[in-house]
């Protein structure tokens, strides 16, 4: 088997506990997503509890999409918690560049606990990186490739591995660069994609140590998905139902036809 | 007609008002399995006008599966004004064994006021009847018939109605105990279909006196158009849109030939 | 082309970013259907960037549906500053005759700023025009004609553009009145088709300075997709995804051949 089809036959065998502290549009779609790929997802928030459910969880999710104090309370302590439970997170940065106060939130998990995966769009990563500070809304409005450089910088700032992602998407470990070119315009027409290949992520780098093996996965996974269901759909409405049958289908010979990696 | 059917008939006669107190996650697909049988859904949560809408509406649903401090604020408000204005209400102990929160979260809202019903897997059902704490997230790892015991201990405690839902649904009052052996095993891969079922219940607590008849309405209902929407589904996506579709379908003719009640 | 037409071909060219505050249960629907025709969504409502995502924003959409006090702090923070940055804003006052808690939060609102728009439906706008304060829950249980009277007090006490919206539709600015007949019962049994109509006339009022005409096209935009999704679905879990893939596929030949306005 490839690493990709290993991953994710470990996420259908082990069904690993992922939490998931997420935003309002989108948590519906990261559930099911998790649950079509065989994770067991869990959507916690109380300060009451984070941290307990932390530590019951193979991975954790940090998503800023609709922030709020509370939340960001939470998100802190669970971050701090994954560090000391040795539970691996990842962290998507929505919108990072559309306001002060997200800015300022980014930074502050940051350097409360560094993730060990960041996936953004291009503005997203170049905001994180202050190569750029301009982001229309939760949108990438840049060419990944643009992004590349702040990429690289951000992840040996930060010594972890980044995702880029696009219609290229990039995975950087340092020096060391992957692409994955699956995946379909329509995806840009759906809310919640980024978001749910965050969680998909989150779910490999629950049952895979290498960092930068474990996105490749989770990218590959969303983008041959993305693939299988634009083919068979009329328009978003349609994408999304086929999305999550096709993640649900996904098997070991569908990876190994489709998968576009340059590793 | 058989119980079922006329329940059914009801709601679709009556569309009655079901006061929703739930979690972030599922609301959308609560409200929407609730259209589909012909109940009208509220949801309200502010502390500044829960007691308004339960005292308008026809049944309540207290939902813990997103908790935080203002919430359960709101739901112990709720609850309590259930009783005063004779509103019935369900309970759905989300993931009660997964953290000391949500142990403590059940414990006030059951002591606030009993709920007349409440539905829950086999883990948290158990975890209730504090014949075991440990749960794994928000899915069942326990099989429906080891936790009988357990909810027929909770049922002659509470002097009420508690369904254990899974591959064969517990209905039990005391020590009646009925089975339904309808749904799909497709359900468990869409998250906030025990949510949906606690909901669908909800609806018929609203139109039938009789607890137990119309807890097993709610997941005959529920396991009917399980059963329908999985021969139709190629995976998980296409699921969701069939069973909503299979809900709005159903028809006496429908329950009759496919309901599989143990009563 | 028509002016419906040529202001779905402005979203689509210039993707207005559309700032949502809005409930939690149709925040997914709501951007899908912005996405889907075209627009840039984006959901914020912490008091910590409020003002920032309005300043940014081509339009503002308040929504009342889930309310609470923060939220209810955030809304008028973020109304206050469409008005300064002459941000079209438009209001949907969800539910507003089921508590006293709704109708002061309306007040407050319109005090705070004049919506540019004010959409809902027969009881709502009765309601608000405080001819009729008693609302079943968020559907309407009135005819629109009934209504028609109080959208033209409340128009003309605004001076702004009312919505009523139903089987007809009514697009109330002062005397001028213009009727939409198109769309399918099945809208109504899908929960936030309502909120989502508000989202759209929100994407129109971002590229067109009269609202007459903006309001004239979300809902010509809504109705037509809502016939050509009901004609090919058999319940509203299909409708809901043809619904959108209709939003997708709209072009102007589709829009003057269905379009139904009485101008």
């Amino acid at each position: 088997m490839n690493n990709t089809a290993t991953i994710l036959d470990l996420i259908r065998t082990k069904s690993p506990l992922v939490h998931n502290i997420t935003n309002y549009v989108v948590m519906n779609n990261t559930a099911n997503g998790l649950l079509a790929i065989g994770a067991s997802p869990v959507m916690a928030h109380a300060i009451e509890e984070v941290e307990d459910i932390v530590s019951i969880s193979s991975s954790l999710v940090i998503n800023m999409g609709t922030l709020s104090k509370k939340w960001v309370e939470s998100m802190i302590m669970a971050v701090k918690k994954a560090k000391t439970s040795g539970t691996p997170f990842i962290f998507d940065p929505v919108g990072v560049g559309a306001s002060k106060y997200r800015m300022e939130t980014a930074q502050i998990l940051i350097k409360s606990a560094t993730p060990d995966v960041i996936r953004g769009n291009a503005s997203e990563i170049m905001a994180l990186a202050q190569l750029a500070s301009i982001s229309k809304g939760v949108d990438s409005s840049m060419d990944g490739q643009d992004a590349v450089a702040g990429g690289i910088e951000l992840s040996k700032k930060l010594n972890n591995t980044v995702i880029i992602s696009g219609a290229i998407d990039y995975i950087i470990t340092g020096d060391k660069i992957s692409t994955i070119e699956n995946g379909s315009p329509l995806m840009s027409k759906i809310t919640g994609m980024g978001c749910t290949a965050t969680a998909i992520v989150g779910a490999c780098i629950a049952v895979e140590n290498d960092m930068h093996t474990a996105a490749i996965a989770g990218m590959g996974i969303m983008g041959i998905a993305g693939d299988m269901a634009a083919s068979a759909s009329k328009g978003p409405g349609s994408f999304q139902v086929n999305f999550i049958d096709a993640l649900y289908l996904l098997n070991e010979t569908t990876i190994k036809a489709k998968l576009k990696l340059n590793d």
